[in-house]
């Protein structure tokens, strides 16, 4: 790890912190928001707390490592490493958990006949688990050729999820009310867009390629992580909230999966 | 961080305990309260749990930092800096997460036409995060003109906020019941004392302008920043409770939202 000034070791602190506070704050959001849903986008929510939740614990951990992987030196001007590994595999872990999780939410919020959806859900959540997977070997060999062979065997898998989710789902939801389908097209958008920076941290991070090197690398990507996470996390959560709700109006629902009508 | 007395220390110590009890007690309160209001005000509810809910971890970490900056000297008479930085970074990162919410829990509990409600709290968010955010930079410098330019910049959104919660605001709670109108003026007469300490202690915080410093400089912005907080947070989110509570009260509503005079 390379020495970094106090600024830059305080930047990432604060933003794991952030981390945390968003990924549990979000938590709450969602076990307490299934109640203002209807039955059946109920799954979905569940869906988005089980993925901040794991994500809260990780970055607990990833928070703790960073703080024990650097100390003040003595003169209190800079960080030095201690020597205590910084895990970044926590990353990887959290990945292969919330990653299935997120595209089986997207799915659920849909409108797929019942034998579809699980068929669909099925291939999705096997595809991004071995993209993360495929990923995690390459990501901590220091040889360029294995790095590079593992990053493009990953990303079978990541252009198979993006052909599913445009392709197929795609068509699926064409009968949706105007509201729901801007929606669903933002959060597919928020998906690529957050997903698109992954891949390029990865090739960034083989470091023979000397794209990026030093204290500002290690500074970049752990606030890069971050926020991509926030987004992919609880930023996609509340599209997904926002969707369930959308779809309740257009239908005339009530939270307990009456249609309003039927109320009066 | 200056020498403290033993008394000094204490008290600032067991300020931020005092935070953290209050803050996580809220939290319990406001998410059993919600099935105490109708559904219409659940919303704000979920709002007043996630802001208490994230300022107690906030302050957990404050807390923990506190007594990490600080150590007995070796005759037991008065608290020594460790050298370790006391981060007071957590309270922007609180704000940040917090105040948008704060702002959009009042806005929760008014009668507003569907339409005008969304576009009014979306103004509303994106103000109180750009005023949190336009403060940081002159929190951290250390240059009096610095701190100046971004205290005025900050000072905008500010305003802009406390125009549009008085006079838009204002106008569209004409219709209300005079127990209602009493308890929104005295919510927004608490959001505006309780706002106002903030922007005081951070001109008393530049140091180059020499109007406060020494050991009870610090100890007055602990335990100010810990009071405002708790009012600002539990008082505010009680407020709003009270404001659901008269509410329902002046439209013979019930929990499970029918209307009184139904159920009889």
């Amino acid at each position: 790890m390379p020495e970094l000034s106090v600024s830059q070791f305080s930047l990432v602190y604060n933003m794991l912190s952030l981390a945390i506070a968003a990924m549990l704050g979000s938590f709450a959001f969602f076990v307490m928001a299934r109640s203002q849903v209807s039955l059946r986008f109920r799954p979905a929510l569940v869906m988005s707390s089980l993925v901040v939740g794991i994500a809260g614990y990780h970055y607990w951990r990833i928070f703790g490592s960073w703080d024990a992987a650097y100390r003040l030196n003595d003169a209190h001007t800079a960080y030095v490493a201690t020597g205590k590994p910084f895990n970044d595999a926590y990353r990887y872990v959290d990945w292969l958990l919330t990653v299935p999780l997120l595209v089986a939410e997207l799915v659920a919020v849909m409108t797929l006949p019942k034998g579809k959806r699980g068929a669909i859900m099925g291939k999705l959540i096997i595809a991004s688990a071995l993209m993360i997977a495929l990923g995690y070997p390459g990501e901590v060999s220091n040889d360029q050729a294995t790095a590079l062979l593992w990053g493009t065997l990953s990303s079978v898998p990541f252009a198979y999820i993006l052909y599913v989710l445009w392709g197929e789902l795609s068509k699926s939801t064409a009968g949706e009310s105007g509201e729901v389908n801007i929606l669903l097209r933002n959060t597919k958008l928020l998906l690529i867009g957050t997903w698109g920076f992954y891949p390029i941290t990865y090739i960034l991070g083989i470091e023979s390629l000397g794209l990026v090197s030093g204290a500002n690398a290690v500074v970049a990507l752990q606030v890069g992580y971050s926020l991509a996470d926030i987004a992919a996390k609880c930023g996609y959560g509340l599209m997904i909230y926002a969707i369930a709700q959308a779809r309740m109006a257009a239908a005339g629902e009530t939270v307990d999966g009456t249609a309003a009508q039927a109320a009066h």
